[in-house]
């Protein structure tokens, strides 16, 4: 019945996100301010038209975007859910590689092409036209709902911490649902049960007053470049284990079974890699590319600067060296621990006349969701009526900031799901989203939430 | 007499210095190559109009830069001198730690700042003035002149070698002048008798195709930033000895005699570290900071650079990351073998992944100059009338690939003078170069000249 119905209404809901699509809510811009603005209270006007109590959660940041946040009559012993979702999008150049203008919405080869057209107005759409669909089809799911979306995700969520612990009390609910990642293939879905945690600095190391004749000083003079890079060289053993001393302190293995279900990943991840001209799983010895990136924590350097470093040579003994390092880390790793041993190590390894300085970032734990969870499981099993394949619970070497809040502010599990793919160029030109994922999608959520109606069963 | 006609012509000196200093003639970087040229169409005027034949000898090979060759009137009997100088200076970045802008010379706390001011153009023009001084008392030196300035001494003068050997006959003399080194203190004049060779090289490391998302990539992707700083790290053992296969291979021992001289000069080297703020003789365990420098050879890193160079952090796997590196070579080592070994070196230290791609500058050989040969024993007399304190037969670390190349053309001792100090901040911000220097200097390559008229007393 849900099925005929999106199919009958295609082209409202069409209509409703292409109108969605046109507003231009750019947060990393601040030309936009006024139409991210218009963008959050464009969905004010529409939650309240189909009968949810909304508003603006206003930043407590300066310049801050604006949250929206709705909810239906909230009825005592029922389950409660909060969606999550952003309504900013990326900015859109290089324009002159997009076939078609970014904020005008259009449909070639069955997709939609838009700038948001997945990332992330696409993907909330599901979830709130699941919503409208079941209400309008007089099978509301009986359950308390909220929704949430954030306008600044794509330029790094400087409010969201302010808004989420302000409003905490009225976010209180059993389980968080997110619209924003990608599913495993077109024709199976996947929740992200697991998703890195980070710790991040830079370390600048200095020498000698100024860069000196490497002939006229070279020799007894130790060079800031040479003791970085030896430093560096000292992080790994042969076999690319981390040698910073307690890095892999109280890793929590990753469940047999779990472990197991993703052996015929695997392929997956090294064909990824080779669209970018990568063959091997260079990392760690004795894992697979797919254990590498989701399951064990990564060293990267992700920035080296020093000396001269414009055309031809110029032989000096450079002044300074810096690197900037960033570390993905799994469940049980504490980033306060790490970043202080990686400060620690810098300074046994230097010598006498070289001087450090870190700077670095407040770091983040891995996040984890329990996949014996019985929301997750529910959701699962829900989707197998939708898509052909049955839903995957997977893990991912990336870290969603946002994801720890929540789950810091609900205490609840959170369910990180979503319809997109790799080909969808989320963050690029021709941004786009296929008609049969939207609306398969749709259908998705629509089971999942009928699914959640019956606390008592879970 | 001649000490007169300085004192009275100081502002007329400084006047052709400062018109030169204006000329940013940059050999390494491409975009200053008019520059350069016009540099050299210079000399040739200012040559021409103190009464030289002077000429621009055009290099063969493609989009090198011409030398300035001059001389005065040849006579049959009398000994013949050949002076070497560059008119080509370093790069000046970092601009903003220049207290003036390097191409505008100008006189504070009685030192010229200029880049050039010392190396090569304030040390080149002690001689010249010299020249043109003797020549307006009346006193011209009996000798035949001839000046050769290269134009690609701070590029790997890559078409040096073509240009002499093209003008051999032209080139052919009895001793070779150069003013490019250091005084031992301000009062002490030193010809440098021993002379590093030189090997230099970039090399660029390539993984992915392009930047990549840290966490949707990492772990299994080989970061080529990780792997040059390790492969770095594996040259050097914890003594801080070389690695590179065949390094040290032919070394040749230093004169016990001279060796010993050298004893007590360890302090002045351990000041002039101190100057730049280093406390502690940091290369290779067993030598003293002396013998670091100017008896064993050394490995540097000249520049660093991969990924994300800005501000705060990016978390991307970079595609690229390169350093440039050179080592300075002592008597015995051959530069193309190292070379071949540090590229043997990297390729066999390269996961699959990961490709290498070198660009070398041609290497050279250290350079020795018997410290008993009749001129450079006149010469050092020469200026027991001039300086303070008596000159001394000194090493040194830096190269001078030039003083190779002239002896292989011309077969004829090598004095290897000037007037620097390691304050002048050669190839650094704020190059400067002392007036007082700057004036002994012309009186010192006065006193040389006229003690080298008489060939017969040689």
């Amino acid at each position: 019945m849900f099925t005929q119905y999106i199919e009958n209404k295609k082209e409202n809901i069409l209509e409703r996100l292409f109108d969605c699509l046109r507003i231009a809510s750019i947060s990393a811009d601040s030309q936009y301010r006024e139409t991210c603005i218009k963008q959050a209270d464009w969905f004010v006007n529409l939650l309240e038209g189909w009968g949810y109590k909304a508003e603006l959660w206003h930043a407590t940041t300066a310049n801050g975007l604006p949250a929206v946040y709705a909810q239906n009559k909230q009825i005592e012993g029922r389950p409660t859910i909060l969606f999550y979702g952003h309504y900013d999008v990326q900015p859109v150049d290089p324009l002159a590689l997009w076939d078609s203008a970014p904020f005008e919405p259009i449909i070639r080869n069955n997709c939609i092409f838009a700038r948001g057209a997945n990332d992330d107005k696409g993907q909330l759409f599901t979830f709130l036209e699941a919503l409208h669909g079941l209400d309008n089809i007089d099978n509301p799911p009986n359950i308390n709902i909220k929704i949430f979306l954030e306008g600044e995700e794509e330029s790094g969520s400087p409010s969201l911490k302010g808004i989420l612990e302000k409003h905490k009390n009225s976010l209180a609910c059993d389980v968080v649902l997110v619209s924003d990642v990608d599913m495993w293939s077109p024709n199976q879905p996947a929740f992200t049960i697991m998703l890195k945690g980070k710790v991040a600095f830079e370390a600048t190391l200095t020498g000698p007053l100024r860069d000196l004749h490497s002939g006229l000083y070279g020799g007894p003079v130790s060079n800031p470049a040479v003791i970085l890079s030896r430093i560096i060289g000292k992080m790994y053993d042969d076999n690319n284990h981390v040698l910073i001393p307690g890095f892999y302190d109280n890793i929590k293995e990753i469940d047999a079974h779990i472990k197991k279900s993703w052996k015929p990943l695997n392929e997956h991840i090294l064909k990824n890699m080779e669209d970018v001209g990568m063959t091997v799983a260079g990392g760690e010895h004795g894992y697979t590319a797919l254990e590498q990136n989701w399951c064990r924590p990564t060293l990267e350097i992700n920035g080296l600067t020093s000396g001269y470093q414009g055309e031809g040579g110029k032989t000096i003994i450079p002044s300074k060296a810096s690197v900037k390092i960033s570390c993905r880390l799994v469940e049980g790793q504490d980033p306060d621990k790490i970043l202080q041993s990686f400060i620690e190590f810098f300074h046994a390894h230097c010598p006498k006349d070289i001087r450090v300085r870190f700077e670095g970032e407040a770091g983040a734990r891995a996040f984890v969701v329990d996949h014996n969870d019985p929301f997750v499981q529910k959701a699962k099993i829900a989707l197998n009526d939708v898509f052909k394949d049955d839903c995957l619970l997977v893990g991912c070497g990336a870290s969603i900031p946002a994801a720890i809040d929540l789950k810091e502010i609900t205490n609840a599990p959170i369910i990180l799901g979503g319809w997109g793919q790799p080909s969808d160029a989320i963050h690029a030109p021709n941004e786009n989203y296929s008609l049969d994922r939207f609306f398969k999608g749709i259908e998705g959520w629509g089971a999942i939430l009928k699914a959640f109606e019956k606390k008592d069963t879970l």
